[in-house]
């Protein structure tokens, strides 16, 4: 059986900067080759990013997406890289016009396979995602042919991402062809024990396809999405044989024991029974050299709560690094979710970076201050301490208001405090500090602590920002560090602080019961005779439903932050602001 | 020929409310019953409102929505309205299960046709948009099976919206089956001029089918989307017979001569060369009894700035309504943005309801405080003064801070004054009163000038903004009314007043010039290139180009407001916040 070396480049590219992302294709195309292999997968859409959102619609960038995988092809080669072979994941279109209204040729997301200079041919994905974070039938028209490429003698099927996920069309094509090798360029983005289904599923395929796949998947934040790498190749019966890790750039290189492809393969009529049109590709059949050969790693998988603090680490490290972000600035109550933020910025940006603001008032408690500056003291983070009593005052002369109003009145001043030290020493952000469970009943008040660039824990509940303190500061002494997160951060009661003796549970159910019902309605979409069924309170179940219902606007207007599940709000979740349903009521 | 009085339903119904929308449905079906119709036609998901995002993903809402159908077939039989036939959108599902991940029903767009007490058949939509604002691939499975009911002697077609934008398909199979008629039931959301688009489609699709042609149109605002009306009735010939108002409600009805359906009518065996399945429905075959004919009215079309102010008006004055919001507040500069918005929310919810706030600093020029008053008195706005230089002081004596810092400070103690009226006289928003040249350069500040609940001129040019202020003015004169906008607020320079002889061209290019490039850049979607080659200066293409990238942090978290333009900022045109593109540079 020919040896095929294969190398799977796990990077971070930056979404829009075509040149940029050139250079980097180059990078680990160099490393590959230096690591001997006769075959590079880079990601899906590698050369322009994945979320490219409504840049897919602009037909200038779509041209130079376009360019650039042909002028990639020559670079290759002028840099003595001919000889291997890279697919590389790009932006393109269709050459036909169509009889949609517009009439234009419609973009497609496509993967090239480069060879000696040349373009050898060029995939359509063909099952485009259109759920959750996805709308690729805005984008993209999906392909219909499935092109096989023999490298070193091996036939490699090359598809993209969803592909892998839906049954029938490219991946059944392969097998019909049968492929060697599956080779599955992915930009796949980060959920919550995600790595568990992708790795029993790409195990699942190679059995099915009967064929070695290999899957490379993207890594890095963009916007509100974190991509966590975590490449893979098994073998045909569906053994992991090499593992990425989460959440860091790797090259994984692994040597292959591949079938030989035959004289004439299966499919070479150009049609098979699932529909898709199979093109065949020789592109090289003489057996590898000698080398030494290379024993695959399979990464140790983080612990559950680790690859989450991984994932809000990377993300609001790459929201910052990426948007030419240097500082970020963030009020601390001494409550646990600044406090955690502040963690995860410290050790997204490092404490040099972060600049913590502590702005009581006459309602803050004694240690709301000094557990700040605890927290500043275990971290490094610079802290200062603007009083806001004066501001409330000057305010209150100017107008008549009490209660809710004089209440989110305090907010509002922190948070003009906030944006004023960040637009005054930018390039910098204020992080916003709110979790998901009052993002989704809208206990917050927005321009008041909701002001921020960014919010880190958006998409976490406040049950699992106790529980990522805590793992933090056992990781801390695990490292025979300092923990970060004082002690009575986490074990006092929650108060926003805005009047005399105020509670979290004056206005809210306890936290292990809001979650449990926000959990079951948001992430799971039950609805309110599942909840009841389930031994909820119905009054409680009807105004925890209420109240997220009518938070959407308050969502609306709330900062990007690190998407962790199914069901962040945001694009996954969208209701309408004008919203007259009241299920059971 | 046959007599068949059909009754087009314009009306505004409420996102969610189903049983709302279902009594509704009742009261306009007992209308066109009173005019004496045969067939009544209600808009696309009349019972759940167009635009339900992902409640459409609710297993309970779609149940609920499948119910209310049910139901409503039985009380309209109830009510006496059994002979009426009606054409009911709604909202269902399909009944098998799939291969997707979920392996649940996908829900479907579906028409009812309802008759004596019976669901009789019901026509899922067979094209779906997914592109502007549409994401129904998201959301729904097409349908592939047309239904053709006979009513009094006439064989009628239903089909849905997109159905009728698309070439092929429900259109083709309607043609097929030698409709007399084609009922087309709509949620068409309102752009510039779509309404002459909206004409030249229907006349032409009668043509293409040889039937007289059916199209009615919800009315009204939702969220960011405002529903024009503007139903049409259309001969097989081309020739407009009758069309309902714009932005307004109104039960449509015309008497048509139309052809008998045959004995045994064309693609009764069920399948057609559209690939469409046909199925045949007989209601009624009996004459209609005689009756005075009545004379179908084609209602005049407003002028193209008369259509854009009512569209503005009808999106504020629902927001409000639905939301349950009685009053707004907005600053007021006596500025042009900020004055007609005023003018607007006056004509949406009436000048008792609006609260205008001067918030003058030690920069305020003396026109800024008298232009305000004028408005108020011309208008009858409820009109205050509180200055901020205190309490701009209040901060610096905490702040160290200066340059834009110190002029953002300003606008955001503003807008921490009009939310905290807004929060102590609530129900009620703030109105932001930015524009579209603004929002697209984020000539604006977050949490300053763009808080808000709603934003009225969110999609309207600058100099967009002049001709409808000068527009409004002419109306009032036309109507023997006081124009509401001072004349000093349309003919002065425009300027932030954030820092001493501020002017908006220290920062932008003229607005002639800066609306023209974005004209191009935003609604054209041109390249670089592109504009260059038009004879802008390629240094101001390239700042506007980046100013306009970069603001794309800023438009996600400003308010919503009412979209009139194909390429509205939001959902129709979204770009990614961490954006590396720099289209060639």
């Amino acid at each position: 059986m020919p040896q095929l070396r294969i190398a799977l480049a796990q990077l971070n590219n930056h979404v829009g900067d075509i040149s940029a992302n050139a250079d980097l294709v180059v990078e680990w195309c160099r490393r590959a080759d230096e690591a001997g292999a006769d075959l590079v997968l880079l990601p899906e859409m590698v050369l322009t990013g994945y979320p490219v959102e409504d840049l897919a619609l602009r037909q200038s960038f779509v041209a130079a997406s376009r360019l650039s995988v042909e002028r990639l092809a020559s670079r290759l080669e002028a840099a003595g890289l001919g000889d291997l072979t890279a697919v590389v994941g790009y932006l393109d279109r269709t050459d036909e016009t169509h009889s949609l209204k517009s009439g234009a040729a419609k973009p497609q997301n496509k993967a090239a396979v480069l060879h000696k200079g040349t373009v050898v041919c060029s995939y359509a994905k063909h099952h485009l995602p259109n759920y959750g974070v996805f709308d690729e039938y805005r984008y993209f028209r999906p392909g219909n042919e499935l092109h096989v490429v023999r490298v070193r003698g091996v036939d490699v099927g090359v598809v993209i991402c969803e592909d892998l996920w839906q049954d029938g069309g490219p991946v059944a094509a392969a097998g019909e062809a049968g492929v060697g090798l599956l080779a599955v360029v992915n930009a796949s983005p980060y959920e919550r024990n995600k790595d568990d289904f992708r790795g029993e599923l790409v195990a699942r395929r190679a059995r099915e396809a009967g064929a070695t796949l290999a899957y490379v998947n993207l890594v890095g934040g963009q916007d509100e999405l974190v991509f966590d790498g975590d490449s893979i190749i098994s073998d045909s019966r569906g053994t992991i044989i090499a593992r990425g890790p989460q959440f860091a750039e790797d090259l994984l290189v692994a040597d292959l024991e591949l079938p030989a492809g035959l004289e004439v393969p299966p499919g070479s009529d150009g049609t098979g029974p699932s529909g898709m049109i199979i093109s065949h590709h020789v592109l090289s059949t003489t057996a590898a050299p000698e080398r030494a050969p290379i024993e695959p790693k399979v990464t140790e998988r983080l612990s559950d709560l680790g690859e989450v603090y991984a994932a809000l680490v990377l993300g609001l490290g790459d929201y910052c690094r990426k948007n030419g972000i240097q500082r970020v600035y963030l009020g601390l109550s001494g409550g646990i979710d600044s406090t955690l933020t502040a963690a995860i910025a410290c050790d997204a940006i490092g404490a040099d970076n972060v600049y913590g603001l502590s702005n009581p008032s006459a309602y803050s408690s004694e240690h709301s201050k000094s557990d700040a500056a605890e927290l500043a003291e275990r971290t490094g983070l610079h802290f200062s301490t603007v009083p806001i009593a004066p501001i409330v005052d000057a305010f209150h002369q100017g107008l008549d208001i009490d209660g809710i109003a004089a209440e989110n009145l305090q907010a509002r001043i922190r948070g003009v405090i906030w944006m004023a030290e960040s637009n005054q020493h930018g390039p910098s952000i204020v992080l916003a500090c709110g979790n998901k469970s009052e993002l989704a009943v809208g206990y917050s008040t927005i321009y008041g602590d909701a002001v921020g660039g960014y919010a880190p824990l958006k998409d976490v509940s406040k049950t699992y920002v106790w529980k990522l303190a805590a793992w933090r500061n056992e990781e801390a002494v695990r490292r025979g560090e300092t923990p970060p997160i004082p002690e009575n951060t986490i074990s006092k009661e929650p108060s926003a602080e805005l009047r005399p003796g105020q509670k979290d549970t004056d206005s809210l159910p306890p936290y292990e019961i809001l979650d449990a019902i926000l959990d079951d309605y948001v992430e799971g979409d039950k609805g309110r005779a599942d909840l009841v069924a389930q031994g909820f309170d119905p009054d409680l179940v009807d105004r925890v439903m209420r109240m997220v219902d009518r938070a959407e606007y308050k969502r609306r207007q709330y900062p990007p932050g690190t998407k962790i599940s199914f069901k962040a709000f945001g694009r996954d979740r969208r209701l309408p602001i004008t919203n007259g349903w009241r299920e059971g009521r």
